[in-house]
């Protein structure tokens, strides 16, 4: 199975998401819009176990942070996404880090760019087309982000929480 | 908003729920396999937090309790709905009952059936059908749980996890 770590927005972004992404997401029926935080990691039912573990270690002491959403970004001509783009305190980023760990996920080859993703699995045309019109929409999201969750990916493709952590508050 | 309180058993026990959810339940997109525990209350931002504090309270002391899944059942002639039947601990019927309290989601009208749904939102016949296939299928699943959460629902109708609750060790 796989098992992967993420934030959920507020249900005003998510929806907001979720207006885009249900016609341009190939992935908007596994999973709530989210902030991915540790990707797919292959592992078994005793290593879901162990990663939970884990996380439950560096949740402790871990705090809330607060994110902004400003505007949309795209990963073309790498891949054909489109994302709400996340500013995001420290904490984030050290969470993003300790996961990357490599007692744990191991090293990461990528620079983190926290995300909600809106559209995937488009074509350049069809990107280049949404991706001129959600530059024009004035998007602008300010919250606290203050738990984070564990989920494993069912045989169908969707997604699963196994477990939810809080953060302490700021 | 609305919000609902969940478990969901094994990845094995949801694998072998969606062969049939996906096409037979129309809200298969909706959410994962799941046994509800109090079905969907509506509340603002306020009372999913109140309740999500109630919960932890109820949680605390709660311990783990074991399923048995022996075979399929249905609803019929009141809902159109098939489902796996789910033998429980006490422990689930008094998280149900605790979960009725006047001070919380008022008292059921219903008696708890715990249940997971394969099958809703189709005709008698396709009932029939599925139905006599089902009760000839061998099924027999047994399993703890030992964690529950708290979901509510977005615009679209599917369902994020707000948090979960660990139940004790049995």
């Amino acid at each position: 199975m796989k098992y992967g770590i993420v934030a959920f927005p507020s249900k005003e972004v998510q929806d907001f998401a979720n207006s885009y992404r249900m016609r341009y997401d190939s992935h908007y029926a596994q999973l709530p819009p989210h902030i991915t935080i540790l990707g797919e990691v292959e592992t078994d039912e005793a290593g879901l176990k162990a990663a939970a573990d884990y996380l439950f270690n560096i949740t402790k002491d871990a705090k809330a942070f607060s994110i902004n959403i400003p505007k949309v970004g795209t990963f073309k001509p790498i891949n054909n996404v489109i994302y709400l783009k996340v500013d995001a305190d420290e904490e984030l980023y050290n969470l993003n880090k300790a996961l990357h760990d490599s007692d744990f996920g191991g090293s990461s080859q990528y620079q983190y760019v926290p995300h909600i993703t809106l559209a995937q699995g488009i074509t350049g045309d069809e990107l280049d087309d949404i991706y001129g019109q959600l530059r024009m929409t004035k998007i602008d999201f300010t919250e606290v982000i203050d738990r984070i969750h564990i989920l494993y990916q069912l045989e169908n493709g969707s997604w699963t929480v196994y477990e939810t952590y809080r953060l302490q508050e700021q």
